[in-house]
């Protein structure tokens, strides 16, 4: 078996440069960067990473707890949080928390037993005491837990004035909000923040209602719509749904019920992911969060709370949103 | 900190009966497994899990590999590997190869490394020379690598014969498939042989035009049907498409180009994962795999093979398919 002097001795470099190499130092150039993979490829050197992880005290894996990875925002999140961990030479350990907080909590413990490194938490359903107990690099998306612990979200509030103000200049008199649960302290509930003051401001009549969360299905939303909203729809003219799935639904329940989309309702979704991106009909108005930036600041912050880079503060980050104006308003 | 010896104190049971909990032994009864772990939490119990993995040689996590996570077929595929992990006590680490050979080779070493305990291979790139070298635990979604590695597939011949069937059914008579690259050693790639073969039986023409692999987005699939598929579509009158979002990508094509869907041009696709069910406008006519029970058959086969259970054999499995009729056909 090739040792890492093997490798040093191959590509022409100190043993300490090629641990450097290996451990993502910043500071190595892009060409001794290449040189010292080459070398590890030819040799086939393969380190113990155990052993390593061991004395370092480092898995380099990153724990990523998101509701549900099919949903069609967070799959989207994911494959931007791995790409960015692999340019980082982190791993990341996927778990879809659905409704069960146990398996949250099991994370944090795998956290605590040093078998992650750090973790980005995408999940909302314990509650913050179990994040506060912990001194180990935690950052959250779309949550605020504690000031020692970052976010990064997008800026929910202004995206649900975007949408608020635009049924309003659209005509609409009467509004809904389908919100998430409001009682988790979710930075998503900034969107409802938003719609309520621009009604207010506007004079606007408006009401809203709350799903349970971790169910983000299609399915789900649909027979949420007939069971706990379409009592309402009478008397309402515009809705600001808390993503586009729900938006779907309920332009696919307005479809079945002769409700004319837009002339009779109008609606705007939230999320702008691909499946919104992909749908030619309708094309759902929305607000679009940049998925793409989102999850590449979650997994680089989250490496430099790792890596205690006394360079970097991290700071919590809102990210701007935007309209996308479709065919649903 | 407390040890192992208290949470067996606490639960009533031997230190063994704790180890074998928490190693998942299948012969402990649910009201012990139950006690174990009330007493692990409630003294707040965290074994030095690196440690422990060191000594049994064991990483308690499955690789998995897959070409593109927010694909709306594989991310529903790591919904079902995850939830079957999780309730077996393993996590998952994922990897979207993209079009990286780079980078599925870095999860090979892994396995080498014993940071995993398994893979899961549900990519393609890389020549099936680099997998023989191993001697470890691996299965293959929909890849034949070679006779001591076993696979999961859908039974992709099958549905390509159903899909062609019933194209012809229809009343097509020329016909065209859509494929993934049929260089790569893929099982989908017997959708095309079935295809073939039915087309030949019937005295049906037909062709078939290969797109690359890895770069699953509609819009990659769009920008592929103008540029290399859209001459060919005046002497074709139905098409067989190896995946949803290809079909969805082509009906579109037609809408926009005012080719009428059915009538002059038939679309069949193959998956029905979410996004097809979801779709109202159009229903997409498409072989349905069950996605659910692929991704459990996967991480359950795996884990026997980890776990090296002397009592089950693991054998490659082909689960049936069926035919969805939508408004496509």
């Amino acid at each position: 078996m090739p040792s890492i002097k093997d490798v040093a001795k191959h590509a022409g470099v100190s043993i300490t440069t090629v641990s450097r190499v290996m451990n993502n130092f910043p500071s190595i150039s892009e060409s001794t960067r290449k040189k010292v993979f080459d070398s590890i490829r030819v040799l086939d050197y393969h380190p113990d990473y155990i052993a390593r992880s061991l004395s370092k005290k480092q898995s380099l894996i990153i724990g990523v707890i998101i509701p549900d990875c099919s949903h069609v925002f967070f799959s989207e999140l994911i494959k931007h949080i791995e790409m960015t961990a692999q340019n980082n030479g982190y791993k990341i350990l996927l778990c879809n928390s659905l409704d069960d907080k146990e398996k949250e909590l099991s994370y944090i413990n795998m956290l605590k037993e040093k078998r992650v490194d750090g973790i980005i938490m995408g999940s909302h359903l314990i509650n913050t005491e179990a994040y506060k107990s912990i001194d180990k690099p935690v950052i959250t998306f779309d949550r605020c837990i504690d000031d020692k612990i970052p976010y990064i979200g997008s800026d929910n509030f202004t995206g649900g004035v975007l949408a608020t103000k635009h049924l309003i200049d659209k005509g609409c008199k009467r509004l809904l909000h389908i919100s998430g649960s409001l009682k988790l302290a979710s930075l998503a509930n900034k969107r409802s923040d938003g719609f309520k003051l621009t009604c207010l401001e506007n004079n606007v009549s408006y009401q809203i209602i709350e799903y349970q969360h971790a169910h983000l299905t299609f399915e789900y939303f649909y027979s949420f719509i007939e069971q706990e909203v379409s009592r309402f729809l009478e008397d309402i003219d515009g809705v600001f749904c808390s993503n586009d799935i729900l938006a779907y639904a309920l332009y696919v329940y307005c479809l079945n019920h002769n409700i004319s989309v837009p002339d009779k309702m109008k609606i705007i979704g939230y999320d702008y992911s691909q499946f919104t991106r992909i749908l030619q009909n309708p094309k759902i108005t929305t607000i679009a969060q940049p998925i793409q930036v989102l999850g590449e600041l979650l997994c680089t912050n989250i490496i430099h709370l790792i890596e205690d880079d006394p360079a970097t503060k991290i700071y919590s980050q809102i990210v701007a949103v935007e309209l996308i104006e479709g065919t649903t308003t």
